[in-house]
Parts: C-alpha cells; structure tokens; sequence
C-alpha cells in the first residue's frame, strides 16, 4: 500500500494573496466556516456542497494549497482540517474577522 | 462641463467574496496600504504601481468596485480614499487585519 501525503505549503511559505484569492469563493468560505465550527478533522463527504465531486475536489485543493486547511489521507478518506494556528501566527485576526463576516452575510 | 460621477456600492451591498477578492492582489495591497497610511484622499498619480496606466485603472476600479475605496472626481484627476468606516461597519476587523498582514509580508 502506498503511502499518499499531499504537499502543504509550511507556515513560513503563506502567502497573504493566495490566503485572501483562496477566501474569496463562496464554496470554500462554507468549507472553512465548517471546519471552524467543528473543531476537529472532517471528511470531505461530511460537508455537503451540491457541486460535482471534481469541484469540490479543487476546492479543497485550493485551501490546501494556500495553506488554510490541512488534509490528510485515512484509508480512502480525506480528512480536512483548518491550519487556525498557523493562520492566526501569520496573519493574526484575519480568520477570525472572516469567518465571523461570512456568518455575518 | 459634464458631471461624472462614478458608481459606488452601498454600505449593505458589499459583498465578502468580492472584498477579499479586490484584495488578493499585490498591486490592489499596495494601494490599500498606501491610502491607509495616507488617511486623505489620494490622486492616482501620487501612487507609483510601476505598471501602465490601463492595468492601474483597472486595479483602482476593481478596489472601487468592490466597496474598498471611493473615487471622485476633481477637475481632471480621480482622487481614491480607503472606505474605512463602511469596511469595519459590515466586516468588522477585516481590513485592519488585511493591512497589519501585508505589512509584515
């Protein structure tokens, strides 16, 4: 069996663009909203987007990549997290302010 | 002599996504930090984008467009400014979380 690990940008590597770029999709705000409300790892299929599986794919691609949300392989299953920590070191009150903002809207 | 006023959106119609898209872009940054430090209404011109005149106009257009600045017109230049007050009215910490997060970038 082999060992899948997705590539995360570290925290040194966020970049305040891409964070912002990849914010700014109403999809992707309900996917952090989520994560942040649950507090804990959550399977890609726990979230109900209504889009195709290859969109919500690349969403969760794109928060990966910029950094948001870390993902991890459990058997077949993709666990998605959200890097607060590392968010909030490097750009401090942003996913707050955001979060609360697209619960706001 | 024609009046020109350019289109704004109101305080209730700005939208999230489309806030954190204008500001996902090193240039439109630039000139958000700029107007916050400035805090007085700048003429494009006093801002240097190092790019052409089209691609600035476009910037200050999506920034405009989006609800981040307010531009008028006087004589022949447009002068911008930071529409802080409407930001932290819908978007409470957003901006100022945005502007201390590019400044350490």
């Amino acid at each position: 069996m082999s060992t899948r690990v997705l590539e995360h940008p570290s925290t040194e590597e966020l970049r305040l663009e891409s964070v912002l770029h990849a914010l700014a999709d109403p999809m992707r705000l309900e996917v952090v909203r989520f994560l942040a409300e649950a507090g804990r790892e959550v399977a890609c299929s726990e979230i109900d987007l209504a889009v195709s599986k290859s969109t919500g794919t690349h969403h969760y691609r794109v928060l990966r990549e910029a950094g948001i949300i870390s993902q991890v392989y459990r058997g077949t299953a993709k666990l998605n997290s959200l890097r607060r920590a590392d968010l909030d070191t490097r750009f401090p009150g942003l996913l707050d302010s955001v979060i609360t903002a697209a619960g706001a809207g």
